[in-house]
């Protein structure tokens, strides 16, 4: 009996603390579940249907129904950070109502988020003791695509007292993502907040465009590799840029502007940036799409950008390439290369993450303190 | 055969124009579809589905398989404005992965826009010819609650110019929706882009906090209706007024603050709003959740809010209570009921709609040129 009391004893505080509500649930939604090891507990109410699974990370979990017809499964130990998941209903890839929905993956996602612990999370994470900035969605006419577009603007703490100009900092998304990722699933109000906060990062101003790759590459028959995403270039150049600079109190000389982006839009801040050396002195990609052809050397890349090492360190103050440890993006190889070739380029290594977001992140918190 | 071309050419333009992509699509996608009659035209591939149908405005419509296994179904007329719907697979509700996702229904839920023509629709439009405001995400710390809230501000275009201080209006969703509605469903930015531009409304600030009630009544076990979201007069009183005032350049006066809201936030509206007259001077209810119970008099409702109607009227500058033609909603019953009593309180009834955003729309617009 004593025996029988003390493993119920035992037993309790695991079942009751090992697993809570995800951070990323809907309001008083108890799935999905995250427990310490990253684990991630789904649960949905599907009394006719066959076969129900999770997708999440590349991988399929069947899950098991009970006599009521709720369906439920224990993922393996899921790397941390925010990932875009599905559920799949005989067959239909669909969300799951117990999570928040974010723009991913060419239409709105479920999203889990698996937390880290507190102090390796910190700099992404509200600080109810630094200011906080805000994030303001504009609406502005494009003359060049004839539509209204949108983005969104970070705007530090001290923007709202006082007169001082800010530099700008361009921050693209990546493929089938839009201009709200940075500040939902990168979080990056967070991530300013406090690099500015501490004195690691200057104050600036954050510009989150849409990129025109906000859709799978191949959705539109006929569209090239080349063409995917290539049209906002213009848009960035003769509308965001200019209506930024008429909106806001903002520096407009290249020393004051930055661009950066995450997989695609890491490609394009590499073909805007490079292209455009006289406007952008901060360049950098996030698991950038920017990859090695055979036989391609420094000085051939993005029309001989680098060809002049001296001039371009002199004109460009930080060349930026990060990616995680467990991706194959390029970014190391394409960084030895250009050093190699005497370009003083950065790279950075993202420990124990895939092409995800907790690797944007870090790679944001990283650029911020190199810019400006 | 002439008659056959005839046909084929009479037919052409009806196949090629009467239908598009609703306005409300993910990028690239072609379905759900929208014709001049208000119909929609919805489509998923689910070739493993036994049974898929479509859930809009409280009507089921079973979807047909073709031999490809592609679900398609055309619907009724529908009310112009967005609705929220659901696809149904095989008995569990799925979003519809093709159409954008918005918090309602106390989940991300598909969200369809039926046109309305250009003319009627053009106060809630984007117009490229007037000036725009900014819809600003602020994190703030809720000393009451111990965590951080999100509330998100319009600011009116000229807030950027110059040094003036502007009104408040404090604007409130409904039951099961959240902070975000009123800027994505409700399309407020550019209502009030539009009403200001044009000199109906005066420049104000409107903000849009979280009402503590962005789940469905229910879910909490235990929960009685009279607490459902009550603890959000404190939070609005303790903390976002502060937070709001301490923050953005706008006046404190009772006479420079409004408080209204839709559904169960127009009844939150009306209790806090009733209950604080010395802190607001505009109160409006948009399908408020304010019904008379069998014996209620004027001079009993709100603690004796009304008892004084000449102290009333000269206190509050516009009572405002709207609703759709098609719904019961007793905003009325209640005007009449007030109006009776000597109180100066004002009716909108929009032609057509029923409890949804496009009634909200139209009684947002009417509210904010009575106020300030």
């Amino acid at each position: 009996m004593k025996k029988i009391i003390f493993s119920i004893l035992l037993m309790v505080p695991m079942c009751l603390f090992a697993q809570k509500p995800a951070s990323t649930n809907v309001p008083a939604s108890q799935y999905p579940m995250v427990d310490e090891q990253g684990c991630a507990y789904f649960q949905i109410a599907a009394p006719d249907a066959k076969e129900v699974l999770v997708d999440i990370c590349s991988k399929k979990y069947p899950m098991t129904r009970d006599e009521k017809g709720v369906w439920t499964v224990k993922t393996d130990p899921l790397v941390v950070g925010p990932h875009y998941y599905a559920l799949n209903v005989d067959g239909v890839r669909v969300n799951d109502p117990a999570s928040e929905a974010v723009y991913g993956c060419g239409y709105f996602a479920s999203n889990i988020e698996i937390p880290e612990d507190d102090a390796t999370a910190a700099y992404y994470t509200f600080d109810r003791n630094v200011a906080h900035g805000q994030v303001r969605e504009c609406q502005y006419w494009s003359a060049l695509e004839g539509r209204m577009r949108r983005c969104y603007v970070y705007t530090p703490a001290e923007y709202e007292k006082g007169g001082r100009k800010y530099p700008v900092l361009y921050l693209q998304h990546g493929m089938a993502e839009n201009e709200t990722g940075w500040h939902t699933q990168g979080k990056m109000a967070n991530i300013l907040d406090n690099a500015i906060a501490s004195g690691k990062a200057k104050p600036m101003i954050v510009v989150m465009d849409n990129g025109n790759c906000d859709y799978g590459f191949g959705s539109k028959p006929g569209e090239s590799m080349n063409d995917f995403g290539a049209s906002f270039e213009k848009v960035l150049l003769q509308d965001i840029i200019p209506f930024v600079e008429s909106t806001f109190r903002v520096r407009t000389d290249r020393n004051s502007r930055a661009i950066a982006g995450l997989s695609w839009g890491g490609k394009q801040s590499f073909d805007i940036g490079l292209h455009h050396i006289d406007k952008f002195a901060y360049i950098g990609a996030f698991s950038g799409a920017i990859f090695l052809m055979p036989g391609q050397k420094a000085e051939d890349l993005y029309d001989g950008a680098f060809k002049d090492a001296a001039r371009f360190n002199k004109d460009v103050h930080a060349l930026f390439m990060g990616m995680g440890s467990v991706e194959n993006f390029g970014a190391d190889r394409m960084t030895k290369m250009l050093k190699d070739y005497g370009i003083n380029a950065t790279y950075f290594e993202s420990p124990g993450t895939a092409h995800e977001w907790l690797t944007w992140r870090r790679c944001l918190n990283q650029f911020v303190q190199m810019i400006f």
